[in-house]
Order: structure tokens, then C-alpha cells, then sequence
């Protein structure tokens, strides 16, 4: 194991986190609030102990799969210790439990709070628990890797580890521009919905919290009634981006280079769309006789939809108090989740479809026992090792997912809690049903069921496998033998 | 597609039913019940349909995977159908869906009633009732086989279709001999058991049903409260031989034949007997607190625990009021169910254990990218297509699964209700939680929702693909066009 890169690695996430938590200082001085002091100061300490890291020279840049997810998510472990101290510090939030678990909530985009009052919060925390959205949004390594020159062209471990789907999209044969694209493209959309947002009458800061949070499809929102309180036309442009940001990037890299029939044309996408349209139709229906008009109907049932199956987590009503189908209907998406390589969470749309085809080819197979077609996707075969690592992840998910749910069951409450709230922290969604629905909050938890939740927010981030190999006794004995290797030299 | 052949069985299976439904008139001669005089007439029919449709001659007897699963699944149908008819007929159970879900959930072991007051049958139709349970464990085409030549080695497409669990376990080369060694051991055990239960002191009658319900981990009871109001004696043997017909029939074959080594060293087994006895300890020190004793908490949680593990569904406390965890375990355990191999439902211990080993798999490929270990189960590397089978499997009963708890919703009740009264079902288990638990009953089902879980019953039963081929248009195009052209002849 080559530790040395890591540690480089891990080095240049706190310098980044350093600089990124300059913004909300920024905000403090704006807002004249004194909190603003801690963030400076974890700031300066993040700044240190980075240039310390990165201090020692890195022996050799070889880069392996397993490095990739080692540093990816140690990267992400550290970054989320780091950003919760100044709630921690500054006292806004008192336990380093609850703290964390916000910042976890934040960075993966999860969503999920532990606060009971969030308009108690000072400016400068509210600006930084959305930030953590965007920057958790397109991932910090894609970051890293759009502006500092890492090791050649191992750098796409680092990306298949962060990136959310079935298999890594390079836009271009070089990472480091795939990277500027993603961002550029990111950028560029969080800035149309804060002028979308200003033009429909928002205050300035809660244009750009909530455009953050539907950027990296994330749902902390800055008030008690997350989206409630706002005018359908500020509703309508959250739900639109909302979907948006669900699609796969892939698509806007075409448009940009005007290629709109391949970008159209994209399969995920159209499935996409297509669920979402059928699911807003159910809701719709079941929804009617709640609201006045069939318009205010369709505004919650769109908003609603979309922010579920993005994993976003903002919510106009409280859906808990639904039809049951429509209830059925919001739990099945959150476990579809949005497309591949975009910002959001889930088991993703195009595992889905793949999914849904390999049942298909079994059916034919009994039919057609020679028969030797491959299942399509996106216009060509899919290859073999594709469809193998779906279905393995599709297991690895139910075991986890099955797994948490036991353990957030010895607190004795309710199957529907218990059950909603896994799906909506390793989906990173955010809201769940029940006492996790969209009214309440996630501080009733045990702080070990507390970890567990803060795990699979991590584990549904960064898709299994980088989090679980932390769990495998090799990955430690390897770093620990050649440490000592290392000493007696 | 060779319909003659589909038609030549499905006679067989009516003559079959024809000759067990004289059973139930033996029972109503011995209890003076007039309403025996129904089982006789629809026996009569039966008798009469099948002779004439095994009248034709069969053209060729080429049978291939198509064709059994073709078979198995219309048997099951028409066995279900031709069975629910005494009930209607009689008006012990006046609505043909009721008397329809009854049978299908009698021949599929699930054992879900919707009778609210069981103990104002008939004991003919009680007997009848318990009998499918025997019929549907072992398998009636497995039945049919062991008694009838059908033609040549291609009977292992029958059996492939109608056994559970992921590989067909021949015993011996001969399937007719295969067949006849499990009805041997089937039948054997069930003996014993009524012989237990008798020394115990529970009535003939209740020991016949008992043991029948058992055998084929069915779950009917005679008695409203299922099996509350026995002895602790008589619950233990419950248990023991609930536990005994959930292992892998292959285990008891080896016991046989003296080779105690190979029928203790089974993999499956091993795993099988310690998720119960971990599955139990969490249960026993969950509920400790709610009964007397140690003793009669441990009774508890051990009839509770390996009715659900085996499917059977019998009940001695009503688990709808333990803690979540042990519900949670519960309902996990629903999902894992019994061996393959042995007359329980679920998705099986072998495939579980492989779907597990499969994900410490993937985690080793990501640290070693280039290892090649393959999985290995009972001693022996797993096939490449055996693991591709099991991870097919799981994906489609997890969409049938997500379909059908979407389609029980529109009913609009609590969503534990409509989950677990599909994992009840498609497990073929037969209790849920809430509105479906254990003293309750699926009488306050929709037709159309009624229908729905049916489907579920039998598509469990007969692990998925046998059924679900069914809605394969080219089956039908088949069948079809095959008609005409015979026709133009």
C-alpha cells in the first residue's frame, strides 16, 4: 500500500477545506457575527496540518484501485471531523455527535438534521451547513483534481471512487479537464437558479443556501418549514433544478458542444424522466381531494417527486401525513434515486434499468436456453463486468441496508421509522416517515445509532465499497507492516 | 412448444387431485358431515376431466426448461383452482376469491387465512385445508413422478421448475427414484411426529393437521389462536420439527445411507442452525421481560423464530407486540428463509450465504484486482452460473416484491401492513405485523389485492421464473400459432 500518497492526498483536502471555510467567514463579517472567529480558526488549523502532510516528499506516485478508495474515503472522513468543529466549538450545536452527523448529513448531501430549531442559527452556520452541499455535491477529489496536478493518470481511481454510478464517465481522455467540465458545468447552473430565485423576490442569502442545497441535491433548508413558506413560482424553479441537477452531466457536456440528438437520445435520461413523469402522475391522483386546485396539486406532487428521487430532501408539505400509495410511491424513489453522474444519491436510475433488463434476459433464457443476447444500454451491449459489479452492488446495499435497519431497531420504535430512516440517510435524501418525516428531525437517535446512520450517509455517497474496505483487515495490516518496515530500515 | 405434453400432465395432476380429495370424504364419513358430498363431485370431475385430456396420445415427448416450467406452473393453477371449489360449493366459504386464496395459500405452505372464525368449519374442510399444506411441501409434480413414468430424463425440467433452492439436488441418477427417497423421508417424519404429538395428548385429529401443517411448513391451524393453547410439550415438538423440515432434505438422505459426516458437514445446514440459534438469543433477551420465566420466554422465542425462519407461520404469542428488534428480526428472517432442498419458502439460506460470500468477494477485488478466487460453497468452487442465477434470482423477487407492495398501497393502509402481508406471502410464511399479524387475517383485503398477493404465493413457491414466464408473450404466441398450424394440416 502506498501510504505516502494518501497522506499527500489527505494534505490537500484540509488545505482545500481551509480555504473553502474563508466563505463563511466572509458571511460573518457581512453579518456582523462574532461566531465567525471559530471558523477562522479551524480554518488556520486545517491550513497546518495540511502543509505538514504534504510536507514529506511522496516516494513513488503508483496509484492503485484500492489507494483510491483508502485516501477517497479517509478524505471524506476527515473532512467531515474538520467541518463540524466550529458548530462544535462555537456552541451552536453542543454535542460533537450531533455536530458531526450534521456535517456528515451536509457533505454527503444527505440532508438530515439534528436540529430541532434551525432558525436559531447564526448566518455564518447556515451559510457553511449549505455550502457543505456544494462542495459535497461534485465531490472534493474532483475538486482537487481540477486545480492541483496529482500523479498522472491514476487519477481516475480517485474519480471511480467518488463518482457516483455504475462506471466512470470520462468526458475527455484527460482527467484534470473532465474535472474543470463537471465543475464548470456545476458552477454555472448553481449561478441561473440564484438569478432565477432573486428574480422571483428571494433575499440574496437564501437564494444562494438554497441553491446550493438543490445543486449538490442536498436539502438542508434554512427554515423551520424547509420550503413551505415560499411562492409557487420560487417552488417551481427549485423543483425544476432540482430534476436538473439529477441528470447525468454527461448530457450538458454534450449540449455544450451542441450535440443535443446524443444528448436526448441518453437512455438513463429518458428513463429518468419518464418515472419521474409516472410517479408525479400517481401522486397526482391520490393527492386531489387534499389541496384546493389541481395546480397547487400538481405544484406539491412535482416538488415533492422531484425532490425525492434526486435524494435532494426539501419538502413544500408534510408528506407524511399522504395516502398510502403515495407514501409507496416517494420509498420506492428513494431507493431509484437520480441518474448517474450527477449530483444526486440513490441506487441510481441506470442500475435500475440494467436491473430490470436482466430480468427480462432470464425470462428469455428459459425460453431461449441458447440464446446469447447481450442486454443493451445506452445504444450498446452492456459489457459483462458492468453488469456483474450492478447486481453485486445491488446485494452489498440490500446487506447494509438491512443491517442498519436491525441496528436502529433496538431503540423499539416503529418498523416505519426505523425503516425510512436508513433509506433516507444511505439514499441521501434527508426526510424519511414517521418521526424522521419532513416535520421532524433525526435528534431522537441513540448517538451510536447516530454513527450508524453518519456511516451509511457515507456509505451511500461513496457507493460501498470505498467505505467497506476500510472494514477489512488487510487494509490496516498492510498500512501497519510497512510502517514498521519503514522503522527498520 | 409441445403442448400435448403440457396437456398430458395437467390430466395427471387432475386424476392425482381426484384420488387425495377422497381423503376429505373418508374424514366427513368419520365425522357424519354431509358436506362431504362436494369433495366427492368435484373429485368426480376432476377424475373425469383428466381422463379425457390424457385420452390423446403424446406426439413427442421432447420436454425441455420451456416446456416444465410451462407445466409446473398451470398444475399449481389448476391443482389451486379445482381444490377451491368444495369450499365455494359448500358455502363453508362463500366468496370464490376467498375460497380461491385459501386453497392457493393451503398448496403454496404459505398458510395466510382469511377466515376470521376457522373453528366454524367442518372438520372435512379443516383436513383439507392442512392437506394442501402436505401436498404443496414436497411438491405434487415431485409426487407424480415418483409414481408415474413420464417420459425419460427430461423429468429433471419438472423438477427443476417445481424444487426449491438454486441447483436441482439429484440424489440418484434416476429421478424417479429421487422422488420416491423424498417421499419416503417426507412421509417417514410426518408419521413421527403425529406419533409425538399423540404421546403428548393432542386428539388424532389435531395431530394429523398439526403435523400435516408442519410437514409441509404450512402454518393453517384448527384452532383460532394456532398453537396458544397447547402444552409447552407439544409446542417444543412443533418447534423441533418445524426446525427439522426447514433442513436441506439432501442432509436426511446422507443419514440414510450412514454417512453422518457428509449430512453434518453441510454448509447450508451449519449456517441455517446458527442464524436460529443467534436469531433466538436476540429474541429471548428482547421479550424476557414480557413472560413468567426464562423457560417459557426461551418456548417463545424458539416457536416464534423457527415458524418464521421455516415459513410455516404456526404462532404460540402474538409477536405483532414484541420490541422492533425483535420484529425487525423477524421480518428479516421472513426473507431469509429455510434451506433449499427442504419444504420451506424464502429466498433461501444457500443463496443468502452465497449472496454474503459474493460481497466479501468483491471487497478482496478491490484489493486485489487481479485475484481469481472463485466463491466457495459446501467444499466446492460455486459455478460461475450458479452465482449468476442466485444474484438474478434475488433482483427479481426484489421487483416483484416492490410492485406488489406498490399495488397491496392503493388500499390506503399503514405501510407494514401492506409490506409484510407481501413478504408473508411471496415468502410463503402466512402472519405479518399490524392489520396481517398473527390473530389477525387477510379477509380485509380488495379482490383485486387479493389476487395480487395470490400471485405473490405462487410465485414464491415456485421460485419466480416458472410463474412469470406465464406473462411472456411468446408463450402464448406459441401455443398459438402451434393450434392453427395444426389446424391447416
Amino acid at each position: 500500500m502506498n501510504s505516502s500518497i494518501i497522506r499527500y492526498i489527505l494534505g490537500s483536502v484540509l488545505k482545500t477545506e481551509a480555504v473553502l471555510m474563508l466563505l463563511p467567514c466572509l458571511v460573518s463579517i457581512i453579518y456582523r457575527e462574532p461566531v465567525g472567529v471559530y471558523y477562522l480558526g479551524v480554518s488556520m488549523l486545517c491550513l497546518g496540518l495540511g502543509f505538514l502532510m504534504c510536507l514529506k516528499k511522496i516516494r513513488n506516485s503508483v496509484f492503485y484501485l484500492k489507494e483510491g478508495c483508502v485516501a477517497t474515503s479517509l478524505s471524506w472522513i476527515f473532512l467531515s471531523f474538520f467541518g463540524a468543529l466550529p458548530f462544535w466549538i462555537s456552541g451552536e450545536i453542543p454535542s460533537l455527535t450531533d455536530a458531526l452527523f450534521e456535517t456528515v448529513s451536509g457533505f454527503t448531501t444527505t440532508g438530515a438534521s439534528i436540529l430541532a430549531d434551525v432558525e436559531a442559527l447564526s448566518h455564518t452556520a447556515l451559510f457553511w451547513r449549505s455550502f457543505t452541499h456544494w462542495i459535497g455535491g461534485m465531490g472534493v477529489l474532483v475538486f482537487l483534481m481540477a486545480i492541483i496536478p496529482l500523479s498522472g493518470g491514476s487519477n481516475i481511481n480517485l474519480m471511480r471512487a467518488e463518482s457516483p454510478g455504475p462506471s466512470v464517465g470520462k468526458l475527455v481522455p484527460k482527467m484534470k479537464y473532465t474535472a474543470r467540465i463537471l465543475y464548470f458545468i456545476y458552477f454555472g447552473m448553481t449561478i441561473i437558479e440564484i438569478l432565477l430565485l432573486l428574480a422571483g423576490g428571494m433575499p440574496l442569502f437564501d437564494a444562494l443556501a438554497t441553491s446550493m442545497g438543490t445543486a449538490g441535491t442536498g436539502g438542508f433548508g434554512i427554515k423551520a418549514d424547509s420550503m413551505m413558506s415560499y411562492s409557487p413560482y420560487l417552488q417551481w424553479v427549485v423543483t425544476i433544478f432540482m430534476i436538473l441537477f439529477g441528470v447525468n452531466f454527461n448530457a450538458y457536456y454534450f449540449m455544450i458542444f451542441h450535440n443535443f440528438k446524443k444528448a436526448f437520445g441518453m437512455e438513463e435520461v429518458r428513463y429518468y424522466l419518464g418515472i419521474i413523469a409516472a410517479a408525479i402522475a400517481i401522486v397526482f391522483f391520490e393527492t386531489l381531494s387534499l389541496y384546493g386546485t389541481a395546480f397547487e396539486t400538481l405544484t406539491h406532487a412535482s416538488f415533492q417527486v422531484a425532490s425525492i428521487i434526486t435524494t435532494t430532501g426539501f419538502s413544500t408539505v408534510d408528506f407524511n401525513l399522504w395516502s398510502q400509495a403515495s407514501k409507496t410511491v416517494l420509498v420506492l424513489l428513494m431507493f431509484i434515486g437520480a441518474c448517474a453522474g450527477s449530483t444526486g444519491g440513490g441506487i441510481k436510475v441506470s442500475r435500475f434499468v440494467i436491473l430490470v433488463k436482466t430480468l427480462g434476459k432470464e425470462l428469455t433464457s428459459y425460453i431461449h436456453p441458447r440464446s446469447i443476447k447481450k442486454i443493451k444500454f445506452e445504444g450498446k451491449p452492456a459489457e459483462h463486468d458492468v453488469v456483474r459489479s450492478i447486481n453485486v452492488y445491488f446485494i452489498t446495499f440490500m446487506i447494509v441496508f438491512s443491517a442498519s435497519v436491525l441496528a436502529v431497531s433496538f431503540e423499539d420504535r416503529d418498523l416505519i421509522t426505523c425503516f425510512t430512516a436508513v433509506a433516507a440517510t444511505i439514499n441521501n435524501i434527508g426526510p424519511g416517515l414517521e418521526l424522521v418525516g419532513p416535520t421532524q428531525n433525526f435528534g431522537l437517535f441513540h448517538p451510536i445509532n447516530k454513527y450508524v446512520l453518519m456511516f451509511d450517509m457515507l456509505a451511500g455517497r461513496l457507493e460501498l465499497f470505498p467505505l467497506l474496505i476500510l472494514f477489512h483487515p488487510t487494509i490496516w495490516k498492510d498500512l501497519f507492516t510497512q510502517r514498521i518496515r519503514r522503522r527498520k530500515q
